[in-house]
């Protein structure tokens, strides 16, 4: 065992600086997982830290010759276990390959490094006037290969759709190091079989992506927000459905429920309302956002809005969605523990959905707090518990899953964006059925016959 | 040869009412080829014309025990011969599978078979208040099945992408006759690999599509069309990046050059001015496109437009959107036959690509029209000439593939929207590389391990 570590070793160094690779024990533990905690991880043999695509493509080499199994990692804020090391694996960070190549603002692309923050992005490519819409709410740490090893969405999807509708083209180091470039930097293209987009949200199991075109948008103007109080959850999606069907396009339509908005209120003293069961908040990001609002607030009203305050100002408006933003977080803060669900629903189904989930919580006598993208029928229902308590645990544990049971029956998927990692790997066998499993096995043979891509991950 | 062929018949009639089932040879012969008549194409067996998946299934579970290749054909508009009928195979055509099963204006969906023609889906929707986008000029012919397979695009892409946006979860018969479903009815999913995004633009190479879910948007207003004359294409790309680069969001941008245009006026007496190099149509379907269309046309006068005239009404800007749409079939009556390329290149080089067209076209004494989606960086060159002239012809190979090479060295990719079928095999194993051309046939090999299914398409 001693001899396979230092051979692993050896090898690895032969093509690295020495500052890129950790084999302290102690430093790579902090490297054993991600943000769902909870999710079983193993010891990894060593850290890689490299910073040319080269280097990446020496770390698979190695490690197909020796067999050994790599996890690749972004900033590990994923919440399902699908950045977690496996025993005796190379945990591959890529947060050192952090380059932004180039922003191009007549063709409209950004051509980035995978170790890029998704914020420093962001905020550069605003400096050109233009917008790279995938805002998952830890932005200002995750990065963009983990955004798409997610697929990640966010606040922005509503009207901007996930971040695999902003990946042109890859490049992905292959298990055995050589170099595939996928797509393209055009605006269109059919040819062959879009393996980039299978690449967006695979978890790191069919390569190692060491750069990315993206597509970007003009800016929008600042989005004016409104915020609307319910005596219901109910209530609040009839809105929703509203807003919806009437052909309106927010930038954003999220839910809070009454857990939330104390959590969330503690945390960052945000002085929401909490009387209120559920807050909606709507916003526009056009020229001329006002006659949206006033629509908007209309039909919050005739679905039973018990408020309605439009907020004053942009700096007002970033305030709501900083509250938002911080739901995840805050909810964490309630209990010793949490488990955050992801379950996505047409969105006509969203009141039966976060019903369906308060009776969960209220069979197992447990808090659940609800957010949700309720535009996309997306909801987070955080389940709240003591993980001292074997009960308890074992409870959270059974109303997670009953959630996401509840989220099939009602025709979605048991993730919309966090992805299946660890978590969910036997639900997601349950949500594809067995010819969709043999065929997703297949590809993932296809590319990594050997099995060492991030194993014991989605399947 | 005869025993195979009454065998086939005896057992595809086993499955299938009396009426969904060609064996008439003369009538076969009839379903050999798409709108790309010049590539080559095989003598079908037979032609089945099923209803229900039911009957899908029978005919891929006989194709599979029989080892017969099968073609599925939409309405065979497409201009690549990917539909092309394989010597000995079953085609099977889905254009009886027509029915609209389910529009949900709160959910943005419709469910679809693959046989609904692109045109009665739009205004289907239409009549609920929604918009399907992706509309390809065949729209009136073309159905959802084909634009599936080609990963379609058309005018509307700039603004709003290509079909593959529109694409949620599709129900394929597979090649050995199983059901798979793939993907969602909701607005976000990211349940393990992306098999949906996979089948679109396959080109029925993977399996057959037999129902989709499509995404919808809110019906923009008309959109209001502006036309602006160039003395060179060079200045009209010139405009059409200053108007990208501004942070414009047209809802289409196209170009036609002289050729294109002379012939538009031939086909449809459409009076468009034949006297200027390049025409630039741009249109805008927000709610108040006044100062949009103003900055357009200020930034085509600036880039050196001779003329800017903006339609006087949305009937008007109808008229424009039919010429250009007639554009392919216009050039196609300029001599007895013609190739229709399909490059896209970053719209950076458009100018370059255009430029480097009208070279070739000179090089080698021949007429090439060129319309392009301009926006998207996406040409279509035209190549006309008599197919009676050996020299002519062999002359027009050459431009055909010198035009894909010029767009590889561009940046670009060799099919923008139409496809690789059978006319780019060898420009997509160029385009790809071996790394991915080996992945690529995995994939294939993965769902279709005999080869049955649309055999000699792609590769
Ligand atoms: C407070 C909080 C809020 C959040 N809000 C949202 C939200 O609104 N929306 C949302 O979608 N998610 C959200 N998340 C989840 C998480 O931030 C996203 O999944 C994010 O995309 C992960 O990025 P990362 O860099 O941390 O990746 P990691 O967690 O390190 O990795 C994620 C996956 O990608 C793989 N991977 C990473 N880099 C690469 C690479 N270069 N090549 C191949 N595979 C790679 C990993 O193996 C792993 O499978 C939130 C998390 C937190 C903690
Ligand atoms: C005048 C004209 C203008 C055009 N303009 C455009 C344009 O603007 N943009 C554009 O993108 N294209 C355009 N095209 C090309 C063509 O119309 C499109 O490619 C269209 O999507 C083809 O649809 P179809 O029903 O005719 O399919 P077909 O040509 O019959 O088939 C196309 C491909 O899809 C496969 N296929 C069909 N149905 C299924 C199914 N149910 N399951 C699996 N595979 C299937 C076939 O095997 C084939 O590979 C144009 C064509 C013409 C003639």
């Amino acid at each position: 065992m001693e001899d396979v570590l230092a051979r692993l070793h050896e090898r690895l160094r032969a093509g690295l600086p020495a500052d890129a690779l950790i084999t302290d024990a102690d430093i790579t533990a902090s490297y054993a997982h991600d943000m769902a905690s909870f999710c079983e991880a193993g010891t990894p043999a060593v850290v890689a830290l490299p910073r040319t695509v080269e280097q990446v493509q020496h770390v698979m080499r190695t490690a197909t010759e020796l067999r050994v199994p790599v996890v690749p990692q972004g900033a590990r804020t994923g919440l399902s276990g699908a950045a977690n090391a496996a025993d005796g694996c190379i945990v591959l960070s890529l947060t050192r390959m952090d380059r932004i190549l180039e922003i191009n603002p007549v063709d409209r692309i950004a051509v980035v490094e995978p170790g890029v923050i998704n914020a420093t992005l962001s905020r550069e490519v605003n400096a050109h006037g233009l917008y790279y819409p995938p805002d998952p709410s830890s932005w200002e740490m995750c990065t963009i290969g983990g955004n798409i090893g997610t697929a990640s969405g966010g606040l922005c999807c509503v009207k901007y759709g996930v971040t695999a509708e902003y990946v042109l083209g890859l490049d992905v180091v292959l298990a055995d190091g050589r170099l595939l470039s996928t797509g393209r930097r055009t605006a269109k293209g059919v040819a062959g079989y879009d393996l980039t987009r299978l690449f967006v949200g695979s978890e790191g199991t069919l390569g190692i992506v060491v750069r990315a075109v993206l597509a970007l948008r003009p800016q929008p103007p600042q989005q004016l927000v409104l915020a609307a109080e319910f005596a219901s959850a109910a209530a609040a999606c009839d809105a929703v459905c509203a807003i919806m069907e009437r052909g309106h396009t927010p930038s954003l339509l999220e839910l809070m429920d009454r857990t939330t908005v104390r959590a969330v209120n503690r945390l960052g003293r945000m002085g929401l309302p909490e009387s209120t069961e559920a807050l909606l908040l709507a916003a526009f990001d056009t020229p001329d956002p006002g006659p949206h609002l006033a629509a908007v607030a209309e039909l919050c009203t005739a679905a039973g809005a018990t408020q309605v305050v439009p907020a004053e100002d942009a700096a007002e408006s970033e305030l709501l969605l900083k509250a938002r933003r911080m739901s995840l977080t805050a909810l964490e803060a309630v209990k010793s523990a949490t488990m955050i669900d992801d379950v996505c629903v047409p969105r006509s189904r969203l009141a039966a959905m976060i019903d369906g989930t308060a009776a969960i919580a209220a069979k197992h006598d447990l808090t659940i707090g609800v957010c949700a993208h309720a535009g996309d029928g997306n909801t987070h229902p955080v389940v709240c518990f003591d993980h001292t308590d074997p009960d308890e645990s074992r409870r959270a544990r059974e109303s997670f899953d009953e959630i996401m049971a509840l989220g099939l029956e009602l025709g979605g998927t048991i993730t919309g964006e966090h992805g299946v990692g660890v978590l969910k790997k036997e639900w997601l066998a349950r949500e594809l059925g067995p010819v969709g499993l043999e065929l997703q096995r297949g590809i993932k043979r296809t590319f990594d016959p050997l099995g060492i891509l991030n194993p014991g991950k989605l399947f």
